[in-house]
């Protein structure tokens, strides 16, 4: 069985500016998406913020292995129903992508714990990304860098945690580098940002991104992605104990009690 | 100048529960804050639930370098402002220590952006734990294991991000084993979870267990705890790009205008 | 095309004590080969320290995907030559399993930088294994624990880095505790320790355990495990910098001169 | 007590090439060891690869908590007795702090278990380190970034094993990134690798260089360096267990037996 992918746009900016249409006519999910389709390993579909719950709904999440995010000049507009409900998601093993300014995205900082901040510069320079990870299998056939001839500049400090593995690190025109490949696990739920993917250049539809994007999607997939034990909090008791004890001392639960949360 | 700790306590137990008001007559907060206090390097006072802003002003959060956790029966009383608050002081550097059953404290999940559960057995069962980290400085002096001959049982899988660094893992007399203590950063705020502390038993009049408070408090504390720009997210003009670049391609935002979040 | 996999085997006990051979008439690196090659995925063979070059020669390395390595009384008697041999291929990107007594083979040591020292005992104990990260390819299908009734005891502190990730955490009847499944990555090398596997107990015929090493295979597998680079320091010249510079200031090296090693 | 802090030099570039004897007179090491001895709390002195047993002997070291390492032209003639030695010293809890041509020295290499590998160039070109890590203890007070308008390049892929924190990455004008600042621990000893310091640059006199190193010193010291457990596998016999436990089973070693190594 392919690996179950919805890519999700804001699919704002493709509707409001010229620019950005004339490079994503069809939206740059659909870009997205397309490039994932062409591995016959990856069913990707897309969702937007404009569909009924943002194309989210808990039963098509539950049949999501895993979900890109892009979304830029409405965070605020993702109800906060839904991120919570991709928070559960992803505990539970489904992968996510965090894709350019999705760094600011309510699930991105949901999962993260912290304000995911960075610099910024929209001047159409160079940003040239370096593999630092080359066993990483978000890296494989990446090769020692890549260019992008016109981005926007992302710089650091970048205030997400210690990831677990960095796998790219860009070096911008101006002066400025930026932790640009990184992955963390969150439950059981694998999680990678990657900077790259400012709408008004033609990002998404270069190969190199296109494959990173592939091997990112393979990484983050989990074919065991039904954890669900990830939210609860059982009660063990006493006489189920794995070795036998006695109950000793004070207590301030009953037997079979639910804890406090 | 010493480490200004403020050790908060929900302060419930010790008033409806005979038990842990026989064992903290003057609550768990003070007990703890007169072990970190017997240190000169720290001066600690104490913050209960029941104080307005729960004791956890605005003047008084900047003026606190290190802040530790206890709550149980109550997290949801805790005022969702206040939590934020105390987040943003943690990313700009302000030190956490999460004490036992804080791991379902609003604040916890907050900044690890997991659920936090675990398994759990109140049965007086002996815990011993282990060191596996002995160069950190939390675990400076403490020696290859203690013991707690009552305690409650929490058991793995805690669902929290993979640490910064293990310290301790606790064995269980009735089969369990925990990663006891572990350490994160969220921003430039040092976090520090230490699983011992059940209410019923006399858990924080232990000499060991006070000695890695401390050491706790100590490594925790960041003399540079203003980090403001952690949430910011500033744009940098072309002007003033650190090597010299010329504008190209088509742009979103027009020159100093502020970024979408 | 499977995974080549070889399963080295130091081959002593079988052949010098009776009980062991009892339990593994054809050797343990036999037993451990058939489990793995029960994978439609994985296609393994044999070595063993009695072979020319230990049976790993450049050639064979060189085809040879994933090396898993157990060894205990004679770690002395493998070849310097070889113990480098596999580290470089290590960094080119194989992966490598170590099993149980193998915390002290001469090319765990070399990979680790670390004496990779711990306490023991051998009185047959129950060890009960707890998954700590069950989103971790390794730990797919295991479940929350599982048990090895007799066992020698591993105790920490296990002189090791702090690895990239923990999967494994065991508990000892005795009392100890120890991180039985550990990830580290050097090079473009996968690698996984994990602790059981006394020789004098049927370990590596529990159904449980032969499920972790098959896991342990495929998620070491690089697919691309031909990283040349990762032992070579090339000069780049400055004419063929990526950005166009101009030499500046005093020299130490002439131009396209090695650097010192 | 100060920390005790050697400072090693490989002394030889300061006495055959005129452009690194007219920056550092007396030699790095003293440049070095000036600038640290300016910070109260730390009292540095020097060794050199000329001196009986370089410097080193195990006096000398048992007395030290910091050791720091600059080598490039000839760390072959490094002893292999006393890198063993200095590694030995590290498990137990000495800081190290690598700087820059050292990356190719025995001891790092033999800590890093990896090749250390890295591309280089020597064009006198201005390098940007950015701080990725505000809040870590080495980047105290070092700002958001610094410059040094004429340094040697290093760039990616730097093959050492994924840190325990990357503190710095640096921006090269040349077009390549590089993390210039990274923690790892080995046994109990902290260890810092710092990039910047090519012998014809006057890279060791800029202020924010030095106080970069006086951090390191500070946060690579325990006061605790005494960990020569590290390097021991004791057994612990049955009838010292921890928990009562009655021996089962086979065994290979008899009562109190020392295991092979």
């Amino acid at each position: 069985m392919p690996i179950r992918t919805v890519v999700w746009g804001e699919n704002i900016h493709e509707h409001t500016n010229e620019v950005v249409r004339g490079i994503y006519p069809e939206g740059m999910h659909t870009t997205i998406a397309n490039a994932l389709n062409a591995d016959p390993e990856i069913e990707a579909t897309t969702a937007t913020l404009q569909e009924p719950e943002h194309g989210l709904s808990a039963e098509r999440l539950a049949a999501t292995d895993v979900l890109t995010w892009w979304g830029h000049k409405d965070h605020g507009s993702v109800s906060d129903a839904v991120v919570e409900r991709v928070a559960e998601r992803v505990w539970e093993g489904m992968g996510l992508l965090v894709l350019h300014s999705a760094h600011f995205s309510k699930i991105f900082k949901r999962l993260m714990g912290t304000p995911c901040a960075l610099k910024w510069r929209e001047a159409g320079e160079r940003e040239r990304i370096w593999t630092v990870n080359p066993g990483h299998p978000i890296a494989a056939g990446i090769g020692e860098h890549f260019e992008l001839e016109n981005e926007e500049m992302y710089g650091e400090f970048f205030s997400v945690p210690e990831p677990l593995e960095t796998v790219f690190i860009s070096w911008f025109q101006g002066g400025e580098v930026f932790r640009s490949g990184m992955t963390w696990r969150r439950g059981a739920g694998n999680i990678f940002y990657f900077r790259p993917g400012h709408e008004t250049y033609p990002t998404y539809h270069q190969d190199t991104v296109q494959k990173v994007l592939v091997n990112a999607v393979k990484w983050a997939y989990n074919p065991h992605a039904n954890f669900r034990q990830v939210t609860e909090a059982p009660n063990v008791p006493v006489e189920k104990a794995l070795e036998p004890i006695t109950e000793r001392g004070p207590k301030l639960h009953k037997a079979g009690e639910a804890g406090y949360r």
